[in-house]
């Protein structure tokens, strides 16, 4: 089978990427193809076994998407977005990347007579807007309080409405924040939840500039990887109209992420991270959902990391691997 | 001060444009203008004291939008669309009027630097989806099952984040179907609600498709124009991020709509109802919604009608004045 991954240079698509071409096979099919596309070229290699095409495109012109799904791939996943600060930052920029992009995949798909395709969205916790309650469940209103959750929020009601209306068989999943995010510390307000793991196991400090009993809602690379798998293999029947589900995560305070550190790598490490409250990082994080009961997606076959040692244990490990 | 009525010429911009003519007010200051825009010709006369200005035209057109926002209307009410049966029959247009519709006109009042309408939007309370609660309060999920209520759900996120924004002031309200929508019987699945009251009182047989049992949610033609002005007037201050709202109405059941009739108007009109059950129409009604809590509202100074009594008696009225 071919699948198009759609914002496949990204962190999470490079992920999925790796393990698709790794274990050649998406549930019980095998995949022959892995196409990604994103604006700047993914690294991804193939293999004897499954060929990789690297393209490279902007999602915001509808002839580059049309032409990309008229290669009729079995499954897409949809990755390709501004994220949360920059869709802040840039208003026409998130606009035309989050809401036009994904709707020109939507009607390229619509546009193909007689293709159905899965197609699995990536949506985000911040679809829902304070005031929360001590976990936020499946029935609980989607208020977001950003432009990028406005956004995502579009998107989740395009992909039911185009799903219901049998033009594609959608499946969206809210992902926690992925923590430990590999790379260069990023802009994103919420970067210091990784960096306070990822700089010290490098032997590098890390900037804390939130409170110790701040709690949030995590899931490792790896979960995210696992979750688009489900997604684009369960028996989207059950699901019905609503095809958007909250993915399990772990809800962890700062307080515990350190000490989770300490017990992994030693206490030297710890001692690396330095407290520098920042008022406007703290606002923002304050504003964040940090607690769900997820059990529509538990339900439907997702399944959650088991302790946040267990996601330090997977960095390191990844990182012995990478390096 | 200069209003916008887009949509002017349809039943609830007809009601709202000849209500601000009447009074030559709006809250507490003189209205010295009224634009009617629509697809059609909009009838409503001004006065000395209220100029109308009709126009025609099409807000899936943007250059359209521009040259109608640049006039700088101090209050634009939004209330032009593709209803229900027709965005649900042609997928096209009813994304078109209702999605890019409603975007061209919060961008074009974004193009205009230091522009900030207060922006009455007419939502509806098919964003919301089955199952239902006994009475659907102002925290139950939006989740809509017609491409009308999805496209509906889309305008309100997108004037939440324009609000947010300070773009605009935006004021978005979920009307209940209206009852008794006076003219001919329109195609609307809901049509029957008015039809079974309409018709008798002008001496015509009438369709009733669904049991005496069926329960709905209404508000009268002259209740939504209060809804529209109370919007357009109100302080936005205390509705934070969340600008819409489910407005105020009735529950009532179909029988009791048909004894209201009998006790205003005599049982020689109730027998001018027949009934034909329309499993179809069965089927649709059974997903809409039957009951709110609309506190919000309510707390935020919308009044609902005191009873379908009277809502009748306002119907005859209105009728005995047109002709
Ligand atoms: N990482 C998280 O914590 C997190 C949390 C919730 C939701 N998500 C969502 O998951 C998805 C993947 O996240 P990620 O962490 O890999 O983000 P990322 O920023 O690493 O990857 C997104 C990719 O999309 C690409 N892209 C951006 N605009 C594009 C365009 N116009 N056309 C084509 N490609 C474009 C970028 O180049 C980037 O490679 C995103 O949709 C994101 O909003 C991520
Ligand atoms: N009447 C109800 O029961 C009810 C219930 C909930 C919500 N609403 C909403 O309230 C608003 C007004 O309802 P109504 O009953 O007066 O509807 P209506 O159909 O009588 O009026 C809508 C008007 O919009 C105009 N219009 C359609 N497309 C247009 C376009 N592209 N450009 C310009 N004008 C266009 C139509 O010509 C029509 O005159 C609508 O947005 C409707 O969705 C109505």
């Amino acid at each position: 089978m071919k699948v198009l991954i759609i914002g496949g240079a990204g962190m999470v698509g490079r992920n999925l990427a790796e393990a698709l071409v790794a274990s050649g096979r998406l549930g019980d099919r095998a995949v022959s193809e892995v196409t990604l596309f994103d604006v700047v070229p993914a690294a991804t290699q193939g293999t004897d076994a499954v060929a990789v095409r690297v393209m490279t495109g902007d999602i915001s012109d509808r002839a580059t998407v049309d032409a990309l799904v008229a290669d009729r791939p079995e499954v897409i996943f949809h990755l390709a977005a501004i994220v949360s600060g920059e869709a802040e930052a840039d208003f026409d920029k998130g606009y035309r990347i989050n809401l036009d992009g994904t709707r020109h995949l939507f009607e390229a798909i619509r546009a193909e007579a007689g293709y159905h395709p899965r197609v699995v969205y990536t949506s985000s916790i911040a679809v829902f807007g304070a005031p929360f309650p001590e976990a936020i469940g499946d029935e609980f209103i989607t208020a977001p309080m950003t432009s990028y959750g406005a956004q995502k929020m579009i998107g989740e009601l395009l992909l039911n409405d185009y799903s219901r209306r049998g033009i594609l068989d959608g499946v969206g999943i809210r992902l926690p924040t992925i923590v430990v995010r590999p790379g260069k510390p990023n802009k994103a307000a919420s970067g210091f939840f990784s960096g306070i793991i990822r700089e010290p196991l490098a032997g590098l400090e890390a900037v804390l500039p939130v409170d110790d009993d701040v709690r949030h809602w995590v899931a490792s690379p790896a979960s995210a990887t696992g979750f688009l798998i489900h997604a684009a293999t369960m028996d989207t029947g059950p699901l019905g109209a609503r095809r958007c589900l909250t993915m399990p995560g772990l809800s962890v305070t700062v307080g515990e992420m350190i000490a989770a550190l300490g017990e992994v790598a030693g206490e030297d490490k710890v001692a690396l991270i330095k407290r520098q409250p920042d008022a406007t990082i703290r606002g923002i994080v304050a504003g964040w959902p940090r607690n769900f009961d997820a059990a529509r997606a538990t339900g439907a076959g997702f399944v959650a990391d088991a302790s946040f040692q267990d996601i330090i244990r997977a960095h390191i490990r990844d990182m012995e691997t990478a390096g």
